[in-house]
């Protein structure tokens, strides 16, 4: 079964960050499990308590939570060959504030916290891929931070075209303003600036 | 040395998190070496690659980053028993853009980077300290970035004195301000407020 197309992403996945041996590797993967997601579906929602860690390998998933005027607020966006989970929620196992959802039909392997907990006791180099994705994640959130307390808007936006242009091209309007932490239309009105000036 | 007075808040740090024997736990010690920092000092800047992991024995640190108009953001602060460092350029050794100061006459055991490093090679169990490390850093991350984006300042003070009394007791209202992202001016507000209302 860990042999099948599916599991190739992830086994490259883990390669980049760890090495074990076959049997390991075997082990690892057998606790993953393919699930079909369809586009708009939520798997999470806040007061829930998470279960799941998911590896992306068709599709995207996005992470966001809701303010209290209703506005969604996109955290983080995982397309082929990233994780995500509500981490929060994963770690802490109180219940999660935040939503997880396919923003296209999406194919994942799924992991169960109890068992993802489990490969830490039985393969000692689980610890640093564990350690090396929470060490990802905080980088990633203080990069949101830093950015959205200095940058104006138009600065995020140069920022997203550069490094993450894939947010841009797959996803609408609506959720890349929500990423960006701008309204809808704020970021028409940079999207039109930016075109119309000169490199 | 390890068995100084000074070493003690560190060790019960520890073995709060994880199972080490004797041998091991001085390993550990021996490589966090004792470090006066005199009040008001900035130990790290902006721009440099951080090399040190701060606990703190006595006092108070505080990492800050400045933004373009010149006004400080203060996204962490350490008392007794609390490590402290600019974890992201401590992880990825790109330039920091967060900056560390003492707030207190304070004392410190700082661990070298390479050192804190080399005890993730030779003792298994401090894969599983530093993975706890990083957990905690991305809850309070996360904490921080979803309080700030969905609560008023009313209700931030509010959460912060029921939460961390600590820092309105400990530091001067133009840090609190800039924990709690909002100017010393709406703090003060908040403060007569809150005081006038009934509880």
């Amino acid at each position: 079964m860990e042999h099948a197309a599916v599991y190739q992403r992830l086994r490259e996945n883990i390669e980049k960050t760890i090495s074990v041996n076959q049997e390991q590797m075997e082990l690892i993967l057998q606790h993953f499990k393919p699930q079909k997601i369809e586009k708009n579906s939520i798997t999470l929602r806040a007061g829930e308590y998470n279960q799941w860690m998911n590896f992306v390998d068709q599709g995207c998933l996005r992470i966001f939570f809701i303010k209290d005027d209703g506005q969604e607020v996109t955290r983080y966006l995982a397309f082929e060959g990233m994780f995500a989970t509500g981490l929060a929620s994963f770690i802490t196992q109180e219940p999660s504030f935040e939503y997880l959802q396919a923003m296209e039909n999406t194919v994942v392997l799924q992991i169960n916290r109890n068992d993802f907990y489990y490969l830490l006791h039985i393969i000692p180099a689980w610890e640093k891929f564990f350690r090396d994705y929470l060490a990802d994640a905080y980088i990633n959130n203080i990069t949101i931070y830093h950015r959205e307390t200095t940058k104006d808007a138009e600065e995020r936006y140069r920022e997203l075209l550069k490094k993450d242009p894939i947010v841009v091209q797959r996803l609408p309007n609506r959720i890349v303003a929500s990423y960006l932490n701008m309204s809808p239309e704020t970021l028409s009105r940079m999207k039109r600036k930016i075109l119309d000036l000169p490199k």
